[in-house]
């Protein structure tokens, strides 16, 4: 095992964690996590290895799904492969498993996902998915209950100033359907209005009227669109600040009838309704037909999360229904409803916002021993502080030069040592001293546990 | 995506954790967490790709270690491949983030490793490992750390009954010198002696006698000891029941006198002290000469833990002293002393002995709305709940029929229900229904909430 040419290096894409930055990502996921075992939720772990078949999908994804082997690689449908996302695994613990799971099945999982992407910046080859999901359940109340949880997690963080927006993928099916698109160009609609954020309404308006294409893998295709149709697009899903039952009232003045529209409002009205019942501010609330959400599977109400003063870093929690993917082996299909968390992206904004708490197990007191018989007492104090709930360590390290000691406990940001050599033994006085004041006095051996837990 | 022909199954050798198996092991992960926590140990994440170079030890190792590829495999050194353990990791970190470190380094890690060995019962391809290590120290202090660990991690389990095992590899390194064996031969003896509780001490005896073989492959080869030196090593071993200063002594009746020893000796009793100095039981250490661990990398002291109701699952807290495993990638070395959690070991002995808490995520009320305004209501008074720290539910299922709703409550284990309907919104009167025992009664929806608090 001479490893003694080898870089220490992790490959490109791939990180390690030292312990305060996986502190401040537990402590977000904790937090999170408390939120959804407070409304029933259960957690759910799959195994990272999968048959290759069962992640496969299109082309596109099925290039970046890494296959695993030992002997010899095998390019087979049954060659082992690592998980792309945690939904088609969910959906396979579904059909593999559905005698033991009851329904509506509230779950979350946290698990890593591998995908091999083009190496970009801030994009990773293995980073952590944080979905919960409420697989069973079809009305609105199930959505509401999911929003009610992005706003639950979002006060649990210390957030205040967000707003969840909020749509409903039958009123843009509805509406799109009206202007005459059908089947693909409906995907490439929301695909045009998903970039609004970045591109603005004039660049979604400018791909809507670009002509058409006969090469379908040409990007800058538009939809060919009429001015009229666009201009209808604007006042309906842009200019258009949704309050009362005015959606379906503007469309009706263009003579548009939905019944898809209707139903996508009423069900955005129930929801909204059931969330602000359990408390969700109406400030945090945004009803906004203009939200697109890019992803074809979505079926019904589909959300996101912008934190107010952070818009430029996107959504923190995303989701929808999609009561169609779920049909995935042949079996029965579920309607479902869930829940993305962006921990990457909640990590980075709570750090600019100040809101992140070091919570990177902050140890209270270094006992620092000078000699063999101190260590005794140490081990012994330090014993009883555990029992009783106080995080504490003794110096283990070689050198007990007390420099050496207050150093490490300087660096690891401890800010109580107890220090005790044969003197203090003597006496029966140990010295506890303030790293952050630089204080020190004495205390009775005897009472140094009682002291410290005051 | 037509899934409709591919069966839902996870590859051979791998697993799902169901919401229930996944909640006990977690209950035990956290125990064991809050354990490592209290003595300020700190949780580090490795990525779970490294370079194949990075990984490939022995032969042996090396076939069983899993490449990934997306593209084209890769064969060659820069490979990128799943983690074998998480000490190679470990060591890579220290090498590659060293001025990031303070030493000692206390850092647990919890993670899965990969391993493409033959499939056997039991065995899985993918498992979870728990591994806490202090980096940096190299007294028996720090040793001593790791077995008051050990103890406070069994109480934590509600464990009582059980034996610490402790030995050092310094004795018996010291001790298989003087009968003469040197080199590889010295190894071949602990893995000898590692078989002691498998094939007792009539097994160990016959395989130091057996004729030594010229092909280092045959498994049947023994060490050639003479009769002599297989009685001296049931004599000093097996026999001796070490008690104070016995064991060296009993060596310098046989004319043995070895530094190397009395220092490994000089060690344990100075770990024994100050783990009984904290409060460790002597009931549950044991001293014990005959204890080899298989491993080649120890160099101290080693540890095992037996739960004396159930010897024959083996140890499930292990580990020792290994100062010179931390030098690979031919940078500094570091002293190093560790123990591994047997998670899979001890979720099966806690179940055998009933002391696994149920903890899966217990929900204490189902709220059971019977139309679209209980619905309402039930919202209302499940975020009360919740804010006062209540676990509850409201029921999202599609069918409202109370049967329904009854039956899930029953299936997920939750002990009473809310029922509200229109006639109990009129009368302002919910009823609660206890499933354990079948009582109903009223209860003003005003004062729903603080009944179920108290």
């Amino acid at each position: 095992m001479d490893k003694n040419n080898i870089r220490p290096r992790v490959p490109g894409g791939f990180r390690d964690l030292l312990p305060e930055e996986f502190a401040k990502r537990q402590w977000i996921l904790d937090k999170a996590e408390q939120v959804y075992k407070s409304f029933g939720f259960q957690q759910l772990e799959t195994s990272c290895v999968e048959y290759f078949e069962t992640l496969a999908g299109s082309d596109e994804t099925s290039k970046q799904i890494y296959r695993i082997f030992n002997q010899q690689p095998d390019f087979s449908g049954e060659s082992m492969a690592l998980r792309f996302d945690l939904t088609v695994s969910l959906a396979r613990i579904l059909a593999e498993y559905r005698s033991k799971i009851n329904l509506p099945f509230k779950r979350y999982q946290i698990g890593y996902v591998w995908r091999g992407e083009r190496q970009q910046k801030g994009r990773y080859k293995q980073f952590l998915q944080f979905d919960a999901d409420i697989i069973g359940a079809s009305g609105p109340s199930a959505d509401a209950e999911i929003v009610i949880i992005i706003d639950r997690v979002m006060k649990a963080l210390g957030l205040k100033d967000y707003t969840i927006r909020i749509n409903n993928r039958k009123i843009l099916n509805g509406f799109i359907q009206s202007l005459g698109l059908t089947g693909e160009d409906v995907n490439a609609f929301l695909r045009i209005l998903d970039k609004l954020d970045k591109i603005e309404w004039e660049g979604v308006a400018e791909k809507l009227r670009a002509p058409r294409s006969a090469n379908d893998e040409n990007e800058k295709a538009g939809l060919g669109l009429d001015e009229n149709k666009v201009e209808l697009v604007k006042a309906a899903l842009i200019d258009n600040e949704i309050n009362g039952q005015m959606f379906s009232k503007i469309l009706k003045n263009y003579k548009f009838d939905s019944s898809s529209i209707e139903q996508g409002e009423n069900e955005i009205y129930r929801l909204l309704e059931l969330a602000k019942t359990a408390g969700v501010c109406e400030f945090n609330l945004k009803f906004d037909t203009s939200l697109a959400r890019g992803l074809d599977y979505y079926s019904g109400p589909v959300f996101e999360t912008i934190l107010n003063d952070l818009p430029d870093i996107g959504s923190v929690m995303s989701g929808g229904r999609y009561d169609n993917l779920m049909e995935r082996f042949g079996k029965e299909s579920y309607p479902a409803t869930g829940i993305s968390l962006g921990v990457d992206r909640l990590a980075a904004a709570l750090e600019e916002m100040g809101l992140m708490e070091l919570a990177s197990n902050p140890v209270e007191v270094l006992f620092a021993p000078m000699d063999n018989e101190a260590e005794n007492t140490c081990f012994k104090l330090a014993g009883e502080l555990r029992d009783n709930g106080v995080t504490c360590e003794v110096f283990l390290g070689d050198n007990q030069k007390l420099k050496k000691q207050l150093n490490y406990a300087d660096r690891r940001g401890i800010a109580q040592c107890v220090i005790i050599g044969s003197e203090e033994i003597l006496s029966g006085t140990a010295q506890i001293k303030n790293l952050k004041t630089g204080e020190q006095r004495g205390c009775p051996i005897l009472k140094i546990v009682e002291t410290i837990i005051e």
